[in-house]
């Protein structure tokens, strides 16, 4: 779509080059498939490798570990244009940069580093996330899964919900209690216990694979622990670097209802007139641009703080709840316009807008963040 | 729910009778299976029966056609009860009775009502009611569909889309330009040169049945033709007593989701809390509570009127536009707030918040309504 | 403006009678002079005698002290008929009536009913209701206002803030905290310490008499306490009252602004067309009418549950809301549609828009309202 | 108030000192008598060689004419400090700059803009911009106002309102029709036949001098029509400065509402808890600062392109609608937050609050950039 506030050029030659080709890949490979991927609720696993040739896996991590060392907007455009085609891609390569990658280069040992990070920057080894539990709806505080200390290692009983990645991933970053608070640890798919349930009847995010994790007596040894995860707050900190990237996303999911929309109220006839020439049409074409615009505007401001270290949470968090509801918004608006056509899965609009449900929940919901807001604000909790 | 502002009170015993008879009948046969119906994209078509045993079919018209000759808050009362269901129930009922039955009994000749109603009636008969085509969008002025005269009959061509029922229905009907205007047709499936497609990829009212109506060169006895039916303005008299139809069903799908979300939020638990002990959460509930219980007042007053024959269509505009919206509001704060479980299509307010943007969108979209009560409002036509 | 649903029809014809006479001396007295009153913050004093002729003083209390005997949809319709001129005119008669009349009905003594309330169905005593206090903003648990028993009667001291009448009446109601907890007094304005300051700088209910109370040391007799006056409970069934006459005037009060933007579009052109045949415009009034027209259905419904004794102080508060918030909306869109000349205090538009600010706030604000529902709903006391 | 998302570190040193400086004036002599003025409709004229001094007038244009030769950026900065004290104060600079220097400068002769444009920067010779007409509501393009050719010069008759600072202004640049089309024109004050009138009974922006001006056969000399005018285009291209100018006063505007009502909640208690421990004002409170900084983020960016003359005025309708409607909603919020003392005068939001019902009307209306914004994507003219 147009670049109504010149966007790009605040962007660098190279963020440039990833909008590109990114962009291109989507139009080429996953547009053309996304469809029938969500009506029969089958994850495009094999795009893998293309995703990954493309830099998207681990970007904003150092290339002494085969990442691609990029800055923070690059990992955001990368991101806008995945959701772009569909949150599954983006929430793939969200699940594997921000919420797996990023804890074993941060919280992680050396080896676990060298052993792990090449293999998911080429997209050979997959990695699932697993913080949210079963009854604890949105709120990561109340966790259930545990780990006892064995000779030699741990035995991590409990559950996960909700889990992207889960059904097909190689290795579970999984967020459990020990006795000295919740540690992250590395479990792999082969481990005796370990039991992976894909989830069925999605009404959104149906082309991604989703899952439920069960621990039963699952033997972890000494060096599966994340050496330097401490406390909830090392989990917390990746959702933070995720919540950054769904900001971006959302956007990408609005361009493409925006797009949708525009496209249609252009083909379509009421009477002699074309709908485009409808006052309330263009009203909302007009308000969809202004909110995507301005989401782009913080968006991008967000990610040079990111880039200077400037960044707080609470941030983040305005971000993933700002672009959450706009796109929201914007894709509702979007199928509306499309009329009957946008009652229908082969409707770009109705895809976005039934998936941005899912991620307007996931990673802290709507509620959650203006409260995190509110006690940033006012210096008071109220989450309770 | 709870009857917050007494309106039961203003029910007939036999109106209460036919709430609690049709919302049993819900409860036991629909809720049960709706999910699967819904995910498999399958009408529960063996529920056609006990439909018509409990008097859903045609239930405004006279007995002396085997119909229920029941008052307006009675056909209101069983489209609220039904789409509390799935929208798919009361869009059956409402397309039989509102946009087949109808016609027939206010068009048709003494021979067709004879013929057609009772059989109607008792769910052995099914209609479908073609109108919209595959261009026209929401603008049914602009038809393509056409009879030519010939000896005996009538040669039909053209094709119809988005026709719930019409994959399995028994009739149609069709209306379609003839030298002296527009005028409605009944069409046997048999017919030679009539086809029905099955529309695939729906994200909205899959437990539904809806089809493309393909006419090529069906030859049309002298006596289908519907002979007292008169230029668009009789199909649009049809949409009117289906549109009030709707507003009602709305408020069933309102209450699905607003029960929904209420049970949710008393099971849940974010820390030590329930979440229905949130400001948020309570703010939420109570604007859907509200907006159900106005809609419900006006949804009344609106049957009352037309059980005195003082309604005009402009009413039914206002309360299809207005039950449409609410509904959908209603739906989506319910599926928000039942956080992951709300992206599920076992959670009824998901599903319902689905339906309801097809029923938003189906016999008249949220503009053309605004814009045919803004014409009435002003007497200016703004419609193009 | 049009009875779009017929809402009189299910008016009896002394209500009929009601609305065509108040009507008129809104139209005759109250409009002409109201903006020049709203600029020079005076209130219309003297179209008392006509307001208690008409009889729209303690309409609903029995004919044996005075009053008329009506029911609760003739003082609704009286205070639809008088907001509808200016929310000075319904709130002192709210005042008048359910503030004042009524809890002198309801907890004082035979003496003090055949006493004070004939004089006050005339017009010539008038009263203030003294319960919000300074601090408190709208929670009137926190009062601080209280009297110490003495021989022969009790001594008051506080004071009470944003007292509608409170400047000009001849006695207040006042309630104030005992050792048995919270009761009513009547306090008259010529008792020693007792003072009345007129708040100025208001930009809202400028044409109503606003005023501070201030009680020092004041001795009021034993025969001024309302004898069955018992807890915040008496004082809050007062509110209950005059919620429900809000809920009718605030559909006044838009009316009032949907007239004035329908004959401003119609006068106003941009270029060669009235602004009526904007889309955008149409879309609006079609907005403000379905919105004026659930809430008289809303009110009405509620006013024969009244009638009945059936309603609850539940059903009022939602009634508050949803009036408040639903005329605030329509006069924004009125305004916003009369573009410069809403603007300027003539256009009523803009001053009822100003003076429902002010009834949003008073008498429980939305957010009290909601956690009111809230509360009610889910069983669970969220306000603090 | 804090700033969110760090957005200073994007300003230049003396970006910085500019808002520290207006700012100082504004918090020292503009707040402390706002109230009064507003009340007393009076505009602060006496604070106008200040506004001068601190070089707020005329900013932007070149120093060899005795202005500022700031940017953009410095240009919104000017207005969103003036702002947050009161529309007036900066619509006095807004019209000032933006309507009578910058066409003087841009349209005016040489003789012309060293006459002018010094003492106009020094605050000596206040302009003010007549455009706008009595019945041409928003639309500019059916102007009646015009001139006559005559010897030596023309002969003006016409009438213009709504004109900010006419009542006291020096000179006015009047626009009008001759044959060659609308051409602007310096009018001093004292020409003969010049009236004008200041209007009363504002609810918004009184604290600012309106008036009308009205011309009876003036004679104008030759010298003083702005030789480079050339059709409405060229007073359109002044509205495109100062609605860039609006949307960072909006801004301003915003931040002063949103600090009122954070102070409230602070100090203001329900029952045994602040008002600032409630979700519902939290929520609000996070709505309103996630708006205020993705509107800053806007700005920023479009002062930027300004600056390098990459800038439209399509992006200029954008900000200007996207500034005012975020503002009037976060003034309104505020406003509801402050309860009781949201309704009086002294509380900065409820004088925010109306000042932005005019500054969302003029210099375009929300619907108007609407369809300026639906032309601009669609290709399509909807305005009638």
């Amino acid at each position: 779509m147009e670049d109504f506030l010149l966007t790009k050029e605040l962007f660098t030659a190279e963020e440039r080059d990833f909008q590109e080709k990114v962009g291109h890949f989507v139009d080429e490979y996953v547009i053309p498939r996304i469809s029938d991927a969500w009506e029969n609720a089958k994850f495009l696993e094999d795009l893998i490798p293309q995703i990954a040739e493309l830099g998207c896996l681990g970007s904003t991590l150092p290339k002494e570990y085969g990442c691609g060392g990029e800055g923070y907007v690059t990992y955001g455009i990368i991101c806008q244009e995945l959701e772009r085609g569909d949150s599954s891609m983006r929430s793939f390569a969200s699940v594997q940069s921000s919420l797996c990658m990023y804890p074993i280069y941060k919280f992680g040992s050396e080896d676990q580093k060298k052993k792990l990070l090449p293999g998911m920057a080429r997209g050979e080894i997959i990695g699932c996330f697993g913080l949210t539990e079963p009854d604890s709806g949105s709120d990561p505080s109340s966790m259930r899964t545990h780990v006892r200390k064995v000779p030699g290692g741990w035995i991590l009983n409990g559950s996960k919900m909700w889990i992207t990645n889960g059904p097909f991933a190689d290795i579970a970053i999984v967020w459990a209690k020990t006795e000295e608070g919740i540690r992250g640890f590395i479990v792999e798919k082969e481990v005796k216990g370990f039991q992976r349930i894909e989830m069925k009847n999605k009404m959104s995010l149906r082309s991604s694979s989703t899952g439920e994790l069960i621990f039963e007596d699952c033997f972890l040894p000494e060096e599966n622990i994340l050496p330097n995860s401490r406390g909830l707050s090392s989990a917390l900190s990746c959702l933070t670097q995720a919540r950054y990237g769904i900001a971006w996303g959302m956007v990408g999911a609005a361009i493409a209802c925006y797009e949708n929309a525009l496209q249609y109220v252009h083909q379509s006839k009421h009477g002699e007139k074309s709908l485009a020439a409808s006052q309330l049409v263009q009203t909302d074409l007009a308000d969809m641009l202004t909110e995507i615009v301005k989401t782009q505007a913080f968006n991008l401001q967000l990610g040079r703080l990111k880039e200077k270290g400037k960044d707080s949470f609470v941030m983040a968090s305005m971000a993933k709840m700002n672009a959450c509801r706009e796109a929201l918004d914007i894709a509702r608006k979007a199928r509306d316009l499309i009329e009957y056509s946008g009652t229908m899965i082969d409707a770009p609009a109705a895809r976005h807008m039934m998936n941005i449900e899912s991620v307007f929940t996931l990673e802290g919901t709507d509620n959650i963040h203006h409260l995190t807001l509110g006690r940033h604000i006012t210096g008071v909790n109220a989450f309770t």
